[in-house]
């Protein structure tokens, strides 16, 4: 079993409340690898440039994640620079400088072919539908987006959403998407374009998955410092495909345990910059929140009394 | 068993998306009683002038609402005028007349004092420890409040708070008077003045509540539309009392269950302008959506397989 993700990998300078990093580890692939690599094989594909530190690559593959797929080419790496005001509830992006990612174009070494659960993170929706073509087989295909690709490349990102299971959004780009301001009316009509369901991320307060027949809602683990928000979301899709990947079936029970992993991989990432909150994370940590988190959710496990 | 409500009993006109409506039946006292009297008695204090129709205190009374404590005085009622822009996510104060609230006393009448659970719904802080003196039997203190109150009036609503069990707030409301972003830093903080329990409401994100041993997040009743959101806070605090005081004990259970009734009699409450969406509502209709909660957010009823 393995699942692939295809999308950043980047050299990130942030600044929040609590310090400031420069050029360190980030990119959406390496959040979700990073992730996923918790729980199962993870085959990454993406793009990096000569200038990029063989430490990182070696962090990915010790946890192993096959970087067979990360093209290395002349040039520099991806970099973003972001702060955020917390008072404000802000989150500004300050320099992108796409380098040798303006270029990408994903490539499937021999193997990938053959993952099970595929990750498309936030790219072009041409290039993951491109992808889409190239992994036909999978028991599963989620696909992230944003803003940029809803404004620019609607109808492209029609096709793609057409052809997928799921799709994973934030809370505001699902009201874009749909133009609607209510999520739960944005959400149903996201559903008739395609996918099974939607999963709208929601931050701090957690996630909300809608499907034709469901609904599940999921607030955050509580966590009373935040360090550093970047990578909560790609962190929570990588948690939620890892334990989906792990799971024998993907039921819509399996799917509600794998979203609550999804938001505890998250409640990890956010407290610390970088991957850094899930270099040492075992999966006991993540147990122990999760029977945590049972306990702050659940209000009636008997039989209702109401 | 009896719940006291002390508040505002107002006329409403309000413009949202769906429509508008002009001084309609609103006031917090008004929006708690509508929601508390499906489960258990009500005894309500507050003022109305000598122009309040005849017909909303028979509405009240119908449904078991003592409105003895319904003072009316000579005068014009307490008027608010408000639109919501859900674009924008505004909710916007047009007009507030107080006219007879502004001179409010609250004066309890006999029987009243033996009230077993008390809300305090938001009025100045100095009134509400008025009351808590004539109830001091109460099984539960409760108090809501606004920012209006705690840039105001900070000590006299400290002293209220450190005299009550519950406080109940608005996410906002909870992060100005603890001065922190950080929401559980801001409960945690707001404990240490005296509660056994800060239950912060997040509107379409339902509500958290932190108590020095536990947390319990409740997302909201997912709705596709919402008519008009006037009232949720206070039919919210009103469900989850009236659950309360059927309730054999006030354990960490009960008051989950108590925050889930709350949150779905919120879900009538903003289907409808007014208090129109909770006249014909029956227990039997929470019930069905307590159920219906229960699925939507548990997510694993057996033992943890994480």
């Amino acid at each position: 079993m393995s699942v692939l993700v295809v999308g950043s990998v980047a050299l990130d300078t942030v600044e929040t409340p609590f310090g400031s990093v420069t050029e360190v580890l980030g990119g959406s692939a390496v959040y979700f690898a990073a992730a996923t690599s918790l729980y199962t094989k993870v085959n990454l594909v993406g793009v990096v440039g000569t200038d990029f530190p063989a430490e990182h690559i070696r962090f990915l593959a010790e946890r192993g994640v096959d970087t067979r797929g990360l093209a290395v080419v002349e040039g520099q790496t991806f970099r973003w620079v972001g702060c955020y005001d917390y008072e404000q509830n802000i989150t500004q992006t300050l320099d992108t400088r796409l380098n040798v990612f303006a270029d990408f174009h994903p490539t499937l070494p021999p193997g990938y072919e053959g993952s099970e659960l595929v990750f498309l993170a936030n790219i072009d929706p041409d290039l993951q539908y491109e992808v889409l073509s190239q992994v036909s087989g999978a028991r599963l295909r989620v696909v992230d987006t944003m803003n940029f690709w809803i404004r620019g490349k609607g109808e492209s990102l029609s096709r793609t959403i057409s052809a997928v299971d799921i799709v994973i959004m934030d809370e505001s780009e699902v009201r874009l998407l749909a133009r609607s301001q209510n999520v739960i009316a944005a959400a149903k009509s996201i559903l008739e374009m395609g996918p099974r369901a939607v999963i709208i991320k929601r931050g701090e307060y957690g996630a909300l998955m809608v499907s034709d027949t469901d609904y599940f809602v999921a607030p955050a683990y509580p966590v009373a410092q935040v360090k550093d928000p970047t990578g909560a979301g790609d962190s929570f899709a990588g948690g939620l495909l890892g334990y989906l990947d792990q799971a024998k079936e993907i039921t819509p029970q399996a799917l509600r345990k794998a979203i609550v992993h999804g938001t505890i991989v998250a409640s990890f990432t956010i407290a610390d910059f970088s991957i850094d909150g899930l270099r040492s994370l075992r999966r006991a940590d993540i147990a122990h929140r999760y029977r945590e988190f049972k306990r702050f959710t659940h209000f009636d496990d008997k039989e209702s009394t109401s």
